[in-house]
């Protein structure tokens, strides 16, 4: 499975409030509810105050689920150090922050060359200005919408311009949103042109995960349909 | 359970080489197969170039195995950072690097008002002199006998002599190794006065773990009682 075929609707658990003593039946567990992927919240103490897991635990976690689409998404100080590593251990999207890389156009060739598709993130901060000169290169753009590093914070709404901005100039881009995005979020995020959802505390915090997710499926859905009638 | 109750065996395997998707599982294993305690390795990719599990994988793991003995053997490049979430993670010890430390009494004070033992560890090119303004306040001193980093290396048969000379010094103090340390190498560890043993790859690749770690434990008993009695 491919993120980016199009501008489908993708649905990916953040595994950051999961059990995490048990990932891989866990991992299976979301992709039973009607998962499209997994979203493997990468910290390394240093980009992130937080400290979570690794290219082992990935490289564990694969065999387990065999054809599940691992995005790796690395809140660490250095990308550019992890590429052959998470390649070797089954990451299938590498996605960093470009307020980590050093040379960003250098971090995604080694990726690509790693043959991991590419992931761009920018953190609430960051202007959206700064992705544009790597459009071409990249298979999404990650838009962050709380504050990275920690599990069940607010989303912050004003993020969500990127999103509209992105979306305004390509049509066909995967654009990914991640922090505090539920069903009581989801709504602004695929108005504003998201089709790749992170949800962490919702799906898992929820009594009925499979139903949180067919929710959020469809307002998304709905939401593209509507756009490509517009167009 | 506590590791410093004198100068016992105890045997701990390190989660390194184990199956990481499957923590609590895994760890329920090496307990049922007479382990004393669990040696879990937390490595930052900063001090270390490997990134292994962070304090929320640990929070996640401690209700899965009350009782247990967690020692956090912190591979991080700052370890004061992590003594309270490991803490309030549910660690029992807290081994920090000497190397990594800007102040180890400051991080030793800290760890103790955490409510955890302390371990201070040392890497083979460290000399042992380092430890001694210390040693009235930590539980344990962990002599590495490898670069730590990665599981499955060779033992380093030269760091045992700070082993042997901490043991002169200390006769019941806990001094524990981790490093290469398995059935061909527990003996030198044994003579050199050793009573904690890491032990990774050795018992996680083991057809039998239980018999390894009792055929390691028997050797480490065996040593205790002669040094025991020529005292």
């Amino acid at each position: 499975m491919a993120l980016s075929n199009g501008c489908a609707c993708k649905i990916g658990p953040s595994i950051l409030n999961a059990d995490l003593s048990n990932l891989a039946s866990e991992c299976q567990r979301f992709m039973d509810c009607g998962s499209d992927y997994m979203h493997l919240d990468v910290m390394d103490g240093h980009f992130v105050p937080n400290l979570t897991l690794g290219h082992p635990v990935v490289k564990c976690l694969r065999p387990k689920l065999p054809g599940v689409f691992f995005e790796m998404h690395m809140m660490v100080a250095d990308p550019e150090k992890w590429v052959e590593p998470m390649a070797d251990a089954g990451g299938d999207m590498y996605s960093f922050h470009l307020e980590a890389a050093e040379d960003p156009g250098r971090c995604i060739r080694k990726i690509k060359e790693a043959g991991m598709k590419v992931g761009l993130a920018v953190n609430p901060p960051t202007s959206v200005q700064g992705v544009l000169p790597f459009m071409d290169m990249v298979d999404l753009v990650l838009i962050m919408t709380v504050n990275p590093g920690f599990g069940g914070q607010k989303f912050m709404g004003e993020c969500l311009s990127k999103v509209q901005f992105l979306r305004d100039k390509y049509r066909s881009m995967d654009i990914e949103v991640d922090g505090g995005v539920g069903p009581s979020t989801i709504q602004q995020c695929a108005e504003a042109g998201a089709n790749v959802i992170v949800s962490g505390s919702a799906v898992i915090n929820s009594d009925n995960p499979r139903e949180t997710i067919s929710y959020m499926r469809h307002i998304v859905d709905e939401a593209l349909q509507k756009a490509s009638l517009e167009r």
